[in-house]
């Protein structure tokens, strides 16, 4: 066997030249998703006021397993890609198991997280439509900053409607986005009938992701030459972030190395469903056996307690219902610091796939995922982001059962980013103001009650 | 020619085994070091209260030309080295030069910068040594997280006294030091006898480097095992920065490359000095001839309007002697954001090499720089820290003059590290608040009249 580096880099004309949609080799594809009011599958036609054409066929397709990524879009990937896969050689060491680690790190770029690699591809379907610009909402600020990015490439106007309360909270982020040229408007705003009509109710609200979205949407379609465009959820985010594991099976490849374990966070689950997509295909084939575990924080736990069944993608409900492993759209998740994984649903090929019983899942506390994280970061010496840091939990309790049984275990996980901009819930965790938070039963209940009969 | 891709990687096994001292190769010897009170040179057994033996060994080398990089060293560099080096195809294309732009991207790891090139080789000799921790001084920060996360690695106590007006204005640099691990004191503070005098004398003050550096020498210096480590301005700094150049040169010669130009930015000098280091020995023994560009603020000009004499390293004069281009030791620059280039004086080596020719400088202004770090960004995906954008300043300004003439000149350049921790400057620039400082004449004049008489 050939000797691993600490970190296993593709050349660039190893870069993928394919995305790779799970759809087509899944037995049971994921249910479409349907009109909100007529409960009928929703049409090109009704999709294409929101989103970008080429997306939409996308998101629709269902039979073609490799779709070419466009020359632009390969030689952006290539400022960033091929992204490292690395070995956790010191984090092995410390843990003194027998295991072998591997995580595909997404982090080194400067929106800090995998959500460039759909971001670019979004922006560039939009460029080519011939738009003016695209409209979207940012929680955390990750993929604002993505697509802030994105959208400056192409010389395409980007409007970012950003919670209140991280517009406030984390001036930083905001200021990576205006360095990108992009306008950023701390949602509820006096901009649209939806964010008006929302402060006229709540004046003094800090504001909702789910609000920020209806502003963005409304925002896209009123505007001529505007779309709305999403950052994770959706089937064609997955599809652009099959880069992830396709990069990571061909890394793995190289050295004949064979995962037993693969595990990723997941909060709408693009970046699970992109790093677990080519060895789901082996495992779907019969090709290969892989244990496949998704982590998502205990405090928002829809694929460990939630219900199979059609939901309202967004609190407001005005987006199409999507069958999916949900808590309820109106589940609030509480104070939780791993913004990206504060969804109430999961994307719906993921859901499939955990109904079929080919994936697994699994939540975890905040406290531990934060202790995890600071172990990570002394001995591999990068500063996860939270809600990657929920994967590297999963990863080392994986590798300290190792310890015990004295299993030789390949485990690999997905590093989704960096936690530079997270720095306050580091500070609460250092302070011991950190808490863990843990919905009961009859909160989730009541959260379903919503439900629409389909 | 081998067509260039977007990022040059040397594999693993190419990481240089040894840093390269320029010293050995330079016709004139830089002036060695003197007591600020004898004027005598200063002897092993002085440096050795402050200074771990190991590094003062490399501080008094001048023969050496090649010293071996320690396996534990090597091992932790694998960690993020070899660090890339990009072709900036995307900026020609702005341009629209038909100069090459290459550069060496130090900021992929979790301190930002290329401080951990130094940080980790003075942890590893003061574990060595068998010290129990080091102490150390941060401004901006990046030298601080640096070392915090070497010493957390080698399992060393590092004490980091921060610039009260960073501490405070910068509380997410203090978290990732504390999530390494290390203890991170305000300064002025009531912990050391300096620290009292002075907030004595001025209460309510918000601190200075100055002063930072007195009280990390004192604590060092009245604890048993402890030293103290500095991140730039020293010879063995720039000893271990060479790594920098090394790997530059191995990736221009694996694709036949020679650069006309080499450019970096210059505060204590140790990125510069590390950068040029190979480049500057073949120019030196005339094999070749290279443009090699020191920028500097015009804020704080020291190369470029500085006096070529002895002077104080600090402005609490209680370190040793250099002779360097200087502007006085109590010369106060203007505020300004570059704070890794806010130093009065110059590493000896660029200062003995710039007063032989051998080495040009200029000055930039600040808002042209942060200009050209937006510009920068948008087109390459690194959002740069405004040290490193000093050289982009430089390196755009020559790939337009190129533009002009038609030379299609290869332009090399440093990017020391990333700015996700300096928005506050990106916001001041968004906002048309930065303005530029230039020191007049009579106030340089004025700062210099503490010059002593050696």
């Amino acid at each position: 066997m050939k000797d691993i580096p600490y970190k296993i880099y593709l050349e660039e004309n190893e870069l993928p030249e394919c995305w790779y949609d799970l759809r087509a080799d899944m037995k049971n594809k994921p249910a479409p998703l349907l009109n909100s009011k007529t409960h009928e599958p929703m049409t090109r036609e009704e999709l294409s006021k929101v989103f970008c054409d080429e997306l939409i066929e996308q998101e629709l397709n269902e039979t073609k397993a490799f779709i070419k990524i466009p020359k632009e879009i390969r030689d952006f990937y290539k400022m960033y890609r091929p992204s490292p896969l690395v070995r956790a050689y010191c984090l092995e060491e410390k843990l003194k198991t027998p295991a072998k680690i591997y995580y595909k790190f997404e982090g080194n770029n400067t929106s800090g997280s995998h959500k460039l690699n759909s971001a670019i591809a979004q922006a560039y379907y939009a460029k080519k439509q011939g738009l003016k610009g695209v409209t979207t909402e940012t929680g955390a600020g990750q993929w604002g900053t993505a697509l802030s990015m994105a959208c400056s490439y192409f010389g395409l106007d980007c409007r970012v409607y950003m919670v209140k309360l991280s517009f406030e909270q984390k001036p930083f982020r905001r200021e990576v986005m205006r360095t990108y040229g992009a306008s950023v408007t701390p949602s509820p705003s006096p901009d649209t009938n939806v964010g008006r009509q929302i402060l006229t109710a709540h004046p003094g609200t800090t504001g909702s992701l789910g609000c920020a979205i209806s502003e963005a949407v409304e925002a896209a379609t009123s505007m001529d030459g505007y779309r709305y465009v999403l950052g994770s959820t959706l089937n064609h985010v997955l599809l652009h972030q099959s880069i992830i594991g396709l990069e990571t099976k061909a890394a793995l490849d190289k050295y004949d190395v064979t995962p037993d374990v693969i595990i990723g966070c997941a909060g709408g689950g693009s970046n699970l469903g992109g790093l677990i997509a080519p060895f789901m295909r082996e495992k779907i084939r019969g090709e290969k056996d892989y244990k496949i575990v998704a982590v998502e924080p205990a405090s928002c736990p829809s694929l460990t307690r939630g219900k199979f069944a059609y939901d309202y993608c967004d609190t407001g409900m005005i987006c199409p219902l999507a069958k999916m492993y949900t808590l309820g759209s109106n589940f609030i998740p509480s104070p939780n610091h791993a913004g990206g994984l504060r969804y109430h649903g999961m994307n719906p090929i993921l859901s499939q796939l955990r109904a079929d019983g080919l994936l697994e899942a699994v939540s975890v506390e905040q406290t531990s995922v934060f202790a995890a994280a600071e172990e990570f970061a002394r001995v591999e010496g990068i500063l996860p982001a939270p809600e990657s840091s929920h994967a590297i939990r999963a990863a080392i309790d994986e590798a300290v059962k190792c310890r015990e049984t004295g299993e030789e275990k390949t485990i690999v996980f997905g590093l989704t980013g960096t936690g530079y901009f997270d720095m306050f819930a580091y500070e609460k965790f250092h302070d011991g103001k950190m808490t863990d938070f843990i919905p009961t039963d009859a909160e989730i209940a009541e959260a379903q009650k919503l439900l629409p009969t389909v």
